[in-house]
């Protein structure tokens, strides 16, 4: 048992090794690399993810994977362990399904598409994506029914993104959501603006820099073990244990679009980093569970962010860096950042609306998976269903379709992920504030860090140990539900708007 | 033959994807890996030289490099193909002889020891660094003595930096440089300093990366194949064909610094930049001919750099970045960026009393693999030194032995290339100011791309295909001499100083 144990680790560090050289490709990929060296960068990208499928299906490791997974065997396993074992061995069986030549074709597929979106993006034209896009979503179907043939491959796509939510949870929710905010944002569209005229101008993006730099310090992001970087679409990366990095980007024009997407990443990034040194080259290192994941940096960005008392402690010394701010009270600041409107970005949304661009993406991918629509009827999808929800509707593919990254890259069913995210958020927030007190108060007082620590107590040391509905389950005490959300929205525009 | 040739192209490209991996962590790591990243990113690299030595000194590898040297079939290869089979079998020879875990060893010491310096010179702790830097010494010898068992060390060292110039003949350019020096600087020493004071101030480091840009766009970096980072020590890598990566650091007192530290670099990047398509993936690709490289960034920072022409067509834009510049005229900005006068650091020299900054270098070297003098005798010799030879005492380590980092990572041998580069181009001028005219007259009309133009005509497009010595006959039709750079120094500063 010892022996195989340690060989298994082994077996597992060197495939970190592999993952490691992969993260920082695609790191560096879309943070540094110039335009005529991308090429050959993808090339050792595809190389890359060609030698971690051998890894991964190589049959020594389905052998070591086999034996441990025998009950005597899985019993003496510590939980991360055992975890470990399950999910790679699953893993392990659902790869061997699909053949090689044709995962490193979808592979170099993905990271090809990646590159052509941010030029689409760029240039507000369509028509460099869409061959890309009509290539990644056959190829992501056949990916799914080789892994598994038997099952519905949205559901499939689901369960990469957030283990044990289905589409029938994740409907029910969503319709409660869609009937919940109906009266809400009727309400505050009859309701008079306010009047942000104060926060016009340009904003120094060196300057934006400086004030990312005091948000995430505030928040508690640690600079020995994370790094930052410009992109075209904010994220967040665990390059390695001991090195997570996160990127933005920066509007001249306004300067709350890159804070949010600051503290938004960096709530990502405080969750990986507050994953423990013991779980280290375990499969509960890897937190797969988007839903979980969204839901922390969701917290920081929304439910912390988007307080009144989150920027008290530091409202002085954003007036510094950027002096514009000196002639905006704090009270205007706060109605900005909560400014319930329909609008055409997902990632400059308020929170409320938020949720319908989610729904959106969420109605569309099923289209694709269970409708069978192509590329070129989705520009025209996307925007009727824009209409529909929220009312409005894009002039351009840029303010559209194109806005988002993440189909290029494959990734379908990681959309539901972000409202699942809040939904979580609001049973979270009623727990914090029963076991610690007004988070208001808190935050007043310049005492964030006793938010991040129970964060880190009740979630982010656990890695993906547990799922999201045990998390929710051993933080909260019950079953996943959307009203906590939908009370918390409520209370809280109802104030703002004086509904 | 096709066979063998096909089949040494494939594999060179297999070995070039892990020099590719290799340069970007050596990148990552100096310039974004946070602190408790870095132990993780250098077992990376190790493993990375590993392999790449394992490539190195393969048996199949050393089969077809017997088979493409045979007469009949060497003499069907192109000349690039030519030299990368004599240059790699010499090395392969060599290599053979190194024990691979000696190697792995030597390479792992070489990476942590970079990362004490780094911390060294921070702290101003030699301590930190003199048991890194004995070691390195140790298996630098012992490295050298394996793979050339016969050769005297230090000759073999200067040999890996710039083929074909030996200690014998640097001796008699250095003697000739410093004996021609001591008269000028004495001159310049009676002559009455000019007035700076108009340069004093504080200079910000967003403004001073504008500034940067523009000098590299200025001079013809080109962006789309090369990025700009941020480091302890300035340097250029070549990532891969199309991908060429500088990196500066700034001062908030001394805008000087960057400016001059950014053209080096470009004038290193633009030469890599300027190696064409056909020679990828050849040996010729890889200039290790450091003499020659360093003649193309000094080039640009001393000979073009420090001309008052060169910055007659950007200085209006230069004050609008820096508005502090316009209250200083470019006369004084010019005498600023010519001022002569001994200093302690390196990088930020004058480019008269640089060469003694390298001599000295030179001398420690001799001391170090002909005396056998430890790193616990180097701080007090380098003090000696700066005092015999610049007639000023480092009152630290940092601004003693401590501001370079070439040793840390064992590059012995590597210092003579900078002033082997500055007598390349005293030579390189000469003969440009008789093809092309008066360089002032071309700079002052902004037509610095003409000056570019040739350089890449005479050098850059022949990657390393020639060594210096037969770059230096071919482009100016004759042997190596310092004369034309000690006519240059007396002619510009006499001119300055009114000697």
């Amino acid at each position: 048992m010892k022996n195989v144990l340690n060989q298994f680790r082994d077996y597992l560090l060197e495939m970190k090794q592999y993952q490691h050289v992969s993260a920082l490709l695609q790191w560096d990929l879309q943070t540094q690399t110039p335009e005529n060296g991308q090429e050959r960068l993808m090339e050792l990208s595809d190389r890359t993810a060609a030698r971690l499928f051998q890894y991964a299906t190589a049959e020594e490791y389905g052998r070591m994977l086999e034996e441990l997974s025998e009950p005597q065997q899985f019993e003496r396993l510590d939980p991360a362990m055992q975890l470990t074992v399950r999910r790679l061995l699953r893993e392990h069986r659902r790869l061997l399904r699909v053949p090689a030549d044709f995962y490193n074709e979808y592979a170099s597929a993905r990271t090809r598409s990646g590159r052509a979106w941010e030029k689409a993006k760029r240039s507000d034209d369509f028509s460099l994506f869409a061959p890309h896009l009509d290539k990644v979503i056959t190829l992501t179907k056949q990916y799914v029914n080789y892994m598994e043939p038997d099952a519905d491959p949205y559901e499939v796509l689901l369960g990469l993104y957030e283990e044990g939510i289905d589409s029938e949870t994740i409907n029910c929710l969503f319709d409660e959501i869609k009937d919940g905010l109906r009266p809400l944002l009727a309400g505050i569209a009859a309701a008079p603006a306010p009047d942000l005229s104060a926060l016009e101008g340009h904003y120094d993006i060196d300057a934006q820099k400086k004030v990312q730099r005091l948000l995430l310090d505030y928040i508690g992001f640690d600079f020995a073990s994370g790094a930052v970087g410009e992109s075209e679409h904010p994220f967040t990366t665990r390059i390695r244990f001991g090195d997570v990095r996160l990127t933005n980007h920066y509007l001249e024009d306004n300067p709350i679009s890159a804070m949010f997407s600051a503290i938004h990443e960096g709530g990502h990034a405080i969750f990986e980093q507050g994953i423990p040194a013991e779980l280290e080259n375990t499969a509960a290192e890897q937190v797969d569970l988007m839903g979980l994941h969204e839901s922390q940096s969701r917290f920081y960005e929304n439910i912390l962010g988007r307080k009144k008392q989150f920027w008290i402690p530091i409202y002085d010394k954003l007036g510094e860096l950027l002096p514009q701010l000196k002639q905006v009270p704090l009270d205007t600041f706060y109605r900005a950042v909560n400014l319930v409107r329909p609008s055409m970005i997902r990632t400059e949304a308020d929170e409320v609306t938020y949720c319908l661009h989610i729904i959106l993406r969420y109605e569309i991918e099923q289209a694709i998976f269970r409708g069978n629509v192509s590329a070129k009827d989705l520009p025209g999808l996307w925007n009727d269903k824009m209409e529909e929800l929220l009312g409005i509707r894009p002039q351009t593919n840029a303010e559209g379709i194109l806005q988002d990254m993440h189909w290029s890259d494959g990734s379908f069913g990681y959309f539901p992920s972000y409202l699942l995210g809040s939904v979580y958020d609001g049973m979270f927030l009623e727990q914090l504030t029963q076991e610690l007190g007004d988070p208001d108060q808190i935050l007043a007082e310049g005492r964030i860090q006793e938010i991040t620590g129970w964060l880190n107590r009740k979630i982010h040391r656990y890695g993906s140990l547990y799922n999201s509905a045990q998390v929710i389950e051993r933080v909260c005490g019950r079953e996943i539900s959307a009203k906590p959300l939908l009370d918390y929205f409520r209370k809280k525009y109802s104030e703002i708007y004086q509904l």
